[in-house]
């Protein structure tokens, strides 16, 4: 049964459109596994027509209901009250985020009536939902409060590997400080959660290390012997399957062939250097822990591309495909 | 022209022999471009062709001036005094230290003689290392101190990518204290220079960032703005073509695919997570800065493999090739 793909257009003034209209023109394929439905403006998606020069109808629906099929020939899209000006390309505005968070406040609002399965977002930029007066960081911590969750987890997904993460934005600085054993092992607990819900049987995972060569027995740090070790040890007393902690060179290289179903990486740049440098173009985050899936691009508005036709929409394609593969 | 390169043995307790017969017996390709001569004792050969079901002739050698040509069916290996006990396969001895050392001594002088071009070493261990009395941490400072050598520097080549380090063996927690922007200028203007060394006419180098997106304009840690910002802008008023900081998540893809001929990585795990995770077997690690080049496996001795014939010899296998491609 093909899934219902509620695809937010992102900020306007970003790639985010160029990429939407190629992915649903250029790649069929997304049709044999779900029925994708634009939470935009038809304007912005006419004006990404234009810009890549490609030809679709764009049909306006008032609510997902209204489509039970998809094709390359045509893009549905949520209605949406005119314009009366569009943000220009590249230009970071109020605006901009006002209709960023708006697309993405109608997709939750549908992911939860259960009229679309799941949620694939384009990028939208941090200072342009400041300049709109949106009261939200990033894309997660919006899903988090308009569907009322406590525990939103990203989850990287290239190819076969699969990397949750301890810590996201924050200082370098405060990586090691931020590292608690009984908040490791709720993480850890929660992804095996997370892995079952995608349809994993018996998820086995690995903590990645801290230090270099996972601290050779106290040599190069103690996090290892104080936190990471004595973490896992309690995670499996409690029976999860968890290994580690393993040093970060080998771990994802050891997930990738099949050791482990993903690895909780302690850091951002831990788990997406592994991601991003394996495999850039088809790297995808999926948000666990709210009410339905929640899969987006890797990258950024990219402003400096946006009405130029120069964006990749690899990413796009394989996040709505990603979408519709693990949604519930 | 084939290079003489010497292979040091290793530990000979560890997967050094092994993956050395293997290498050479079972990798034809190798005979291109070198002439190996293995620095380690006959007999331990002679185990590790047992060990691996492998069969050839074992020429001892008084200096590598006595052979020029190699083949799959012989291996050459310089002589030393017949040992009256072998150190046993995943055992940690004393002795395993000492002849250790012992090889890659001997190795290190028959490179200063240039009686072979470079030196490709098997893993040594560092605990057998110290039981020895050999009062050296690793490879790298071995040879530094047998060569008289100031400043030698790492570089992991995996394919297209190479990548330098800032720091290596230091606890996480220190990483952001040990950023200083005169070093990194001269980290980089070595980088620089020795990517000439190796044949790279006109060298292009970026410097990773250290926060997560950089620090995005010091929302996430402001070393980009203090430090790291500077040191470029530093480096490129001295003539030096260096970009950055650039988000540790993108640098390695965007040298990968030919943007820069390598990254300075700020420290261990940020570039071996790069390299070991696009490639694991194939990653070689060259070490600059001394008077001639030399190459390394990526991997440990793997004791707990040792006289199982288990080991993957391609990181060895690879280690000879890029001896001889890049020695000068």
């Amino acid at each position: 049964m093909k899934k219902k793909i509620a695809i937010t257009l992102g900020d306007p003034a970003g790639i985010g459109p160029e990429i939407i209209v190629k992915a649903l023109l250029q790649h069929p394929d997304i049709y044999e596994t779900t029925i994708p439905i634009v939470f935009g403006h038809r304007q912005l998606i006419e004006r990404a027509l234009r810009w890549t020069g490609l030809d679709a109808y764009i049909r306006e629906l008032d609510n997902p209901q209204q489509v039970d099929a998809g094709s390359t020939k045509n893009i549905y899209c949520i209605r949406f009250a005119k314009l009366s000006q569009l943000p220009g390309p590249g230009k970071i505005s109020a605006e901009g985020g006002r209709l960023a968070f708006e697309y993405i406040r109608t997709a939750s609002q549908s992911a939860q009536q259960g009229s679309v399965q799941a949620v694939a977002t384009a990028p939208i930029h941090k200072e342009a939902l400041k300049l709109g007066g949106v009261p939200y960081l990033d894309h997660t911590e919006m899903f988090a409060k308009l569907t009322n969750s406590a525990h939103p987890m990203t989850l990287f997904v290239t190819g076969g590997l699969r990397i949750f993460f301890y810590s996201r934005h924050i200082p370098f600085r405060q990586i090691a400080d931020h590292l608690d054993k009984e908040r490791l092992v709720q993480t850890l607990r929660q992804g095996i959660t997370y892995l079952k819900q995608i349809g994993i049987e018996n998820p086995r995972m690995a903590l990645a290390a801290l230090n270099p060569h996972g601290g050779e027995g106290g040599m190069f740090g103690s996090e290892e012997i104080d936190i990471l070790i004595p973490a896992v040890a309690e995670a499996r007393q409690a029976g999860l399957s968890v290994e580690g902690p393993i040093p970060a060179d080998s771990v994802f290289h050891l997930a990738r062939i099949g050791h482990f179903h993903a690895v909780l990486s302690l850091y951002h740049d831990q788990g997406h250097i592994a991601a991003k440098t394996f495999d850039f173009d088809h790297t995808v985050s999926l948000t666990m822990g709210l009410p339905f899936l929640r899969t987006s691009v890797d990258h950024g508005t990219a402003m400096d591309l946006a009405g130029k036709n120069q964006a990749n929409e690899i990413s796009m394609v394989e996040a709505i495909k990603a979408a519709a593969k693990y949604c519930w």
